[in-house]
């Protein structure tokens, strides 16, 4: 593990339980490039581990074969920097043993924040997580694919992020780019200052 | 065009000329979430237009069948936020092209802004770039694919956007993640204050 930030970080994308288009809940099929490019954005702003939550052995042996590839097939042999970014990468079925895989490797239960585009009581600030994350004790910041994670597993997670809000009132990024746009606010360089 | 913010920004995806991994110049192959997730980011940070910039044929038909299927097939119907995004995308041939296209619409040459790994003498700040865009006239973010913009192309822009660092050595974020992190430093709100 590189050590050259003190923050603790984890991502989880999680594929059940989530809603689709009419709100049932429902796991959703894994997307290649999810797994890609957040792995490359985890690599970037030194996430520790990237857990690719799915419960189905269906899909998690498309995944498997996908990771497969990248970290010791021909993949890892094209392109080092991909495997590099897919070494973060894990699979795991549920939310809970993501949370006591983090907990074993740290010793700490971590402190779960996820994000929705309404506004909890638990809701907490881009400037204010970004300071709270340099404790040092692990956080998981857990990502929803589909329609949005199931509200049970919601309310679960001991913070909400607030929106990514942008100029207009359109407010349907992708999944990598929420990420992408997160972890920046939450881990990157201090370029406003 | 909406006038909620008087910033006027276009983002160009350029796919010649730019260089593969021997560094010889190519035109690369069209890559069907870049044209969503970066539509997606346009309408999230109210983005003029989206030029999707491809000189060849083969690859402009096949743009255009995405393109036509979210705008007026059946994906229209089914997502309407989708179409409303890619209701921003533009299909054109060239970088000149684009430039001239937005002289067209907003009377003015735009300025170019490119972004690369490494330091140019021209080389702007976030900071700085964020508060230049409110002056309201029409700046072109341009990006590129395969391994980067070609040498000639990229001494013609006006700026070079500084790196993307994030907290490690890792530089190879897909250009949608890098799309989405700049738009947020340039356009989005001030999450830090």
């Amino acid at each position: 593990m590189d050590s050259k930030c003190k923050q603790n970080v984890y991502i989880g994308l999680l594929h059940y339980p989530v809603y689709n288009k009419r709100m049932d809940v429902i796991s959703t099929s894994v997307t290649n490039l999810d797994i890609h490019d957040i792995a490359r954005i985890s690599c970037t702003y030194n996430v520790k581990r990237y857990y690719v939550i799915h419960p189905l052995d269906t899909q998690r042996n498309l995944i498997r074969d996908i990771l497969d590839y990248w970290q010791q097939g021909y993949g890892a042999t094209y392109n080092s920097d991909r495997k590099a970014a897919l070494d973060r990468v894990a699979l795991i079925p549920g939310l809970e043993e993501t949370k006591e895989a983090i907990r074993k490797e740290t010793g700490a239960v971590p402190t779960v924040v996820t994000t929705d585009a309404r506004i909890y009581p638990n809701t907490i600030t881009y400037r204010d997580l970004r300071r709270q994350l340099r404790d040092g004790s692990p956080y998981l910041i857990l990502f929803g694919t589909g329609w949005g994670i199931e509200k049970e597993t919601m309310l679960k997670c001991d913070y909400i992020l607030e929106p990514v809000y942008g100029a207009g009132e359109y407010n349907h990024l992708s999944v990598r780019s929420a990420v992408a746009i997160i972890m920046d606010r939450l881990l990157g360089e201090d370029w406003w200052s």
